[in-house]
């Protein structure tokens, strides 16, 4: 396991600080009525790379300039460890250039966070396995819990990207057709079955053509976000049969602000699970390509406090995102900067690791019970809903932020 | 009935020219490695809209010299009215401008035709009741051939924008997971059913947010182009449950090279079919929203001539554009500019109007006869196929030019 690395910045060395010198995660700010700009969390500050560039302390072919990530990682690999090489040497405790970096350096607290990169299109994935075996159970019985296919591929649907949205983004509760099972017609009206899923998003940095190899596929990911993806489940009920969820997950997809990189990430890589049938040669993983983060979900009702409703672990995927973007591609799809793969719902075994209202209440059937004696089903008016990831080193944690949304009501 | 409005550009004013005065199609050209050039198809020449602007003949905004045409659509209908207006006027028969406007005709033939419009997302719907009857009857039985929703909502999916291409570009079959029934375990290897489907786009070229009305869907349609959603049958039986078609459709969708425009096709509006089912109000049509088009399919094997496999109507489809828009934002989802909308294959209820060869072959038990004793269940490496389609006046036509493109084999 590796130390904490220190920096002259003293809010990064903390155990509980999620940006320690590790970390160096990429996001976009705006301070007041400012420009947007690229910057990089460090303790509880913001270094302002795109101010370092202009300033000529780093270059980077003037790509930090674009208030947006996508132009950046369009440079490749090489660059992509050449700036966090940079940074990490300008920050360290040692540094010589604390006097030329600080000016640099804006309060975490004063900034607003935005987007940080151009969704190109997104992908969810459906690749955890106690979640699809789960939901199968509920939609269509223990007997057909697991897709025939599942053990053989990771499935995967094209999801919106007009409609994700960065950490902080209030929510409208959807409209959507609805018919229970009971009913003879459908009728249009707010979704009472509105649902998070706790997934882990990985972003596609390079651009391809043609079919390419799990180890290609995993150079190509730049990094990790927090990624909820909001589910009407009861417009999903009755549209998904026979060509998938469609308006029951096109409200919102909500993502954190601070992009991981796979390079900060790269001390807690670990295997996928044990394959339970072998997997065709072209989805092998060639090492580990999963990593160790724990994941939990707050629910926090209006005015009152937040309950921890779930606590998982990235490591429950059965297929990584090198699996699902090798995938992805076999059938000759091009794939973009920007692109956005979502990991699947993250469950665990226990009651108390599933990553989405519909399982922890059993469809309903089985409330979970929140603080101060307040139970809940589904989503309510007024909830928000704050996703939350860390990988644990030696004395210090790589955090994500948090992925949160306040839901409103239907209008 | 409207008649043909004569040019002074004579090739327009044929019977049999696809782009008469009454059409004026938007597409993007080059000539030689010049760069590309907004254009508008008129006889047998382009209009280089882009040079007129530049000559300061017609104004917009300089949208006309972005090389694409995304730009122009986001000045709004009243800006897609003026530039039709402006271009009726000049290229007419009694118009004094001819010498002002004549050195901006390019040959069509010298010119290399380029994506009309950049694809913001990409998605497919399932609107014609033929297919879907058909479809459904050779995937699930004749008793459960139209899923309980179908007549009371366009049931779509979301497709990848990343793999449009347009008309002309060279299609490589695809590899991918394969598990015939008989099949112990999957297989990855070329796909042996490889399919057309027959379509119309429609290109959303307003922004919205929130839901949208019919009507206001209606409006938001910039025009038309001709739409083949390559499919691999073989990848889809396997992969679609539960969460629809995926790689199966990503190796390409080919669009034909010119926009035709919903001003140049407001004659020809038509309704669509008597509803079995009343739709819930937010899918009613406040007038005809479908358009009677003539569409064909040839298909060419290598070196050999074209047999013309399927005739059939635009007028067929069971939901309109309009109401898949207004269908696909009913949730909340946004719209951008650019965001393609595949109407879903386009089928008539005789045998010789099947709009892919899945149902022309009946899933291959029933191969078709083409020229010269050849037969074809699916694509065959080398075939090129192509669409067409064409609104038909009084001596004139609205022709969508061709949206053709020729398989290679596996790599």
């Amino acid at each position: 396991m590796t130390d904490l690395k220190r920096s002259w910045v003293d809010s990064a060395n903390s155990a509980t600080c999620q940006f320690p010198l590790n970390n160096l995660p990429y996001g976009v700010f705006s301070i007041g009525a400012g420009p947007h700009r690229c910057g990089v969390a460090i303790g509880d500050r913001i270094l302002d790379v795109a101010g370092l560039e202009s300033a000529g302390i780093i270059s980077f072919d003037g790509t930090l300039q674009s208030g947006i990530w996508n132009s950046f990682m369009a440079l490749g690999q090489s660059h992509w460890r050449r700036l966090r090489h940079e940074l990490t040497g300008l920050l360290a405790e040692d540094s010589d250039r604390q006097a030329d970096i600080e000016p640099y350096l804006v309060p975490l607290k004063e900034a607003a966070l935005h987007m940080p990169f151009e969704v190109a299109e997104f992908t969810d994935f459906y690749s955890g396995r106690h979640h699809a075996t789960n939901i199968g159970t509920m939609f269509r019985g223990a007997d057909n819990a697991l897709p025939p296919n599942w053990l053989h591929l990771p499935i995967g649907y094209n999801g919106r990207a007009s409609s994700v949205v960065v950490s902080g983004t209030d929510i409208q509760r959807p409209h959507g057709q609805l018919k229970g099972p009971d009913d003879e017609v459908p009728r249009f009206g707010p979704s009472q079955r509105f649902d998070i899923e706790l997934e882990l998003g990985a972003i596609v940095g390079q651009r391809s053509r043609g079919p390419i190899s799990v180890q290609q596929a995993f150079n190509n990911i730049f990094g990790y976000v927090l990624l909820n993806d909001w589910s009407a489940r009861d417009i999903q009920a009755w549209e998904y049969q026979p060509l998938g969820p469609f308006q029951a997950k096109a409200t919102a997809t909500t993502i954190s602000a601070w992009i991981v990189t796979a390079l900060a990430l790269e001390p807690f890589r670990c295997s996928t699970p044990e394959r339970e049938k072998e997997l065709l040669a072209y989805l092998q993983e060639p090492g580990p390509m999963l990593y160790d983060i724990e994941l939990e979900v707050g629910l926090r009702p209006q005015d009152n406090s937040e309950t921890v409703i779930c606590r998982t672990n990235y490591n429950e995927m059965y297929y990584s995102a090198a699996q699902q973007l090798a995938q992805h591609t076999s059938s000759g799809c091009p794939m973009r900067i920007g692109d956005l793969i979502g990991s699947g719902t993250i469950s665990g075994a226990e009651k108390n690791s599933l990553g989405s209202l519909v399982e922890l209440s059993w469809g309903g059937k089985e409330p979970i019970e929140l603080n101060e004696g307040l139970r809940r089903s589904f989503v309510e008016d007024g909830d928000t809903l704050t996703l939350r990831g860390a990988a644990r080193g030696n004395g210090y944690q790589i955090g994500f932020g948090s992925c949160a949304g306040t839901l409103s009501a239907a209008k």
